[in-house]
């Protein structure tokens, strides 16, 4: 059986892949991080456009049964030009799960989402969210410094506490708080110890990685029994790429393991 | 009389024009940040080379009297190049000064050079300070942190603190400790406040953007009285170079006045 085939512009999308192991353990999967022309967030949505369908073309030649696009950015601005390139692979990005979820899971319909400034900014959460339930109330809020924080291994402890707290204080403050939080960058779940130590009791935390996990389980039927292998792709830096995915992944990434490969060329 | 050309990746150079106008009151500027492209830090050497090559292609066709590279990572991979491409123009770089002041500023000549992660690996800092003193010590440290902090404007108090302490703590403790510490990336220059005060007592800092400064008034005369002029160009996004700029300018930049260029079709 083909493998499921992965992207992200670099390590963040392994958060994903993670999720889909868990979910997926006896599937082989093909995992693809952009990391020579990382991060997509501060890109034009032309440009991410150009560039996601440029790995999913990679992705798609060496043979995959479906695509999942573990990138926000990525998910925001190419979901409908990648399945138009690729009409017979589905294709699945981490929005839509996580706003599916945080709809579920939310009592309030009061929800707060955290992303990068470029997702933010796009508004794809807070429009997802709306056309699940036009009455939902969405409390946006940029993070970037839990991407620095993620990919500097820091997720435990004073530093990455102190800043959660900087930035979900505001949010989460008064009578008429969130009752839901949605992680809305695959950076974000190796900080979900520090971020629910400063969260209200209560507040529940959606990630978008486990959930993107779950949707697809619901397209895509698993492999049969036995244990899944992984091909590890990049477009630069194989070191860089074992050292901080290591953390993201939760198990040892070796940097002769990763094959590096030319988008452009290609 | 002529601009100074000033380039960066990003925001980050803003230092340098910043130390750069204070000792050139009276000169104009025209400032280019390649925001489409950064950071530059995680790209190969070819690429930076490729993309220094194209800003400065750009300033030379608007008229400058020089080129200031205010980027760590162009300035350790391209500055031989632009001197190729562009002799008759003077070119100067941030380390070179940096590393010449701190071997000034060194009493042990144990000196301490912190930047990013790519400016550390590839150890531009480190060899000019050796080509001025063999017998010269450094101690590297990345600290890749500094630069999401500078760019969030959480310059000052408790988690820039509690960051650079993690970060210097381990390069400024037993008896044979630097006497110097050289920020060696653009945006570090923002943090000296919380960088000072985490060092211990008697460490000099030397800040590259005012030594780079200093460098070039001995190469390149001042231009005659008056109050000059800066021009604006970026390559993307001039809301955020906007936003994100005023604090490393330390005065405010307004959107309107930010020229979105295109690099590769000029």
């Amino acid at each position: 059986m083909n493998p499921i085939g992965v992207f992200d512009s670099g390590v963040g999308g392994l958060t994903v892949l993670r999720a889909l192991r868990a979910a997926y353990p006896s599937n082989d999967f093909i995992y693809l991080g952009d990391t020579a022309r990382l991060p997509y967030g501060t890109k034009s949505p032309a440009t991410v456009m150009r560039y996601s369908l440029q790995c999913a073309s990679l992705l798609v030649r060496r043979g995959i049964r479906c695509l999942v696009v573990a990138c926000n950015t990525a998910s925001a601005s190419a979901l409908q030009e990648l399945r138009l390139a690729h009409p017979s692979v589905p294709v699945i990005g981490v929005i839509d799960p996580g706003a599916e979820a945080a709809v579920a899971a939310s009592r309030s319909q009061h929800i707060a989402v955290i992303a990068t400034e470029g997702t933010i900014a796009g508004g794809a959460y807070q429009a997802a969210i709306r056309r699940l339930n036009s009455a939902a109330r969405v409390t946006a809020g940029a993070c970037s410094l839990f991407v620095a924080l993620a990919e500097e291994g820091w997720v435990d402890g004073e530093i990455p506490q102190a800043v959660a707290r900087r930035y979900l204080a505001p949010i989460f403050s008064g009578t008429d708080m969130p009752d839901t939080l949605v992680l809305g960058c695959t950076h974000f779940p190796v900080l979900a110890r520090s971020i629910a130590a400063v969260l209200p009791r209560g507040v529940k935390i959606v990630d978008s990685a486990a959930t993107t996990a779950a949707a697809l389980l619901r397209q895509v039927a698993p492999a049969a029994a036995g244990r899944g292998r992984v091909r590890w792709l990049a477009t630069d830096d194989a070191a860089r790429f074992a050292r901080v995915g290591t953390s993201f992944l939760g198990e040892t990434l070796h940097a002769a393991d990763i094959e590096i490969v030319d988008l452009i060329a290609a």
